[in-house]
């Protein structure tokens, strides 16, 4: 038996499936994803659930948490996914695998624990998609960010 | 008749013309473009005009308005192109689409509009070259910008 | 004789090979390099020595100077250009030219001098490539990195 390590298993896709809502919509004059030969890349991503940005604030205040920041973060990658998803008619199986991550966390002075965050994204690209989900990724705190929000994602893959 | 909408119109890429300034020089050790393949990457771009940044200040401090870093938004990618243009000796039909603007912009604590100040980019790209306009984008606010610019955008573009 | 100015010369890259450290170890969880076609993505990196971010704090800040964020910058790219060379199994002539890189500089409110800080890295690249070396490249002021970094710096490198 053969193990094709590079490619997502199929049990892990369909579980991916069941937990993407449907592709939000982009907040400025642009489109969401755009595919250059084998190369798809994404806008930049917030953590929108029904329509609205559902985590918000500077990472580092008072009544802010990594562990909210890490739920931000994955909440973001799930709706690049589902945008992603949804640029490819439907069929995540034509994901070779993830390139590139980039994650802008809103960040108060003193707060340098962006990897904890956006470790969030990561781990869910590596449950779901395995060695086809390990991907090179920047980590940067900012100022602040659309609407407010505590995280911002763009991704780059690669089809087959 | 048939129209290609994923070419620009020669048109506006006419009017483009007409509207962009010699290219700017990098403020640093570095160049304004290169090509990989088909792509052209551009180094980050300020609002430049007549060897100056016109626009400086962080967005969401007294003396700033979204309509400035609109103004700003759209200087830099006036810059870009012209760089572009540079680049492709002259012709700007040799662009067969706008691929990626990621944008940063100068953000005091408390304004989140950045998506609002890089439509003032994004539609200028849309006008001019239409469907062949249309991008991904990320925008996000940073602490400050190289010689307190206000804007930052970097694009890149693919070939025909 | 031919002079291919487009080639690393071979003298600078063995005094590079000489300076460059073991590849430090990724923060989270991601890979610090991958391949896509003949370009190599870095993740992000920090001014790593020893196991240690070895240039923490703002720039701009009472106790930071542009020459401090320099050797940051610096020590960034020597660490990147370590994670490369050990992707490439140890051969650095298999670089064809350094495309692109981004900087990153935590920077106070008021610090405006990314591009001079950034320089450590981009001149580093010019003195070791020489014309295989020119890239383009954004630099821009965050609110702060991880680990309390100075400088983080991303590459995209192109293979022969």
């Amino acid at each position: 038996m053969t193990v094709e390590s590079s490619a997502p298993a199929a049990g892990s896709l369909a579980a991916l499936e069941s937990l993407l809502p449907p592709p939000p919509l982009p907040l400025g004059s642009y489109v969401a994803t755009t595919q250059v030969g084998n190369l798809i890349y994404t806008s930049g991503v917030l953590p929108m659930r029904d329509g609205k940005v559902a985590y918000t604030g500077a990472l580092g205040v008072w009544d802010t948490t990594v562990e909210m920041g890490q739920e931000a973060a994955k909440l973001s990658i799930v709706n690049a996914l589902s945008l992603i998803r949804h640029a490819l008619g439907g069929d995540l199986s034509r994901i070779n695998r993830i390139v590139k991550l980039t994650g802008f966390v809103s960040s108060a002075p003193g707060f340098y624990d962006q990897p904890a965050v956006i470790n969030g994204a990561s781990n869910f690209l590596l449950e779901h998609f395995g060695e086809a989900g390990r991907h090179v990724r920047s980590a940067v705190g900012v100022a602040s960010l659309p609407a407010n929000a505590s995280v911002e994602i763009e991704l780059i893959v690669e089809l087959k």
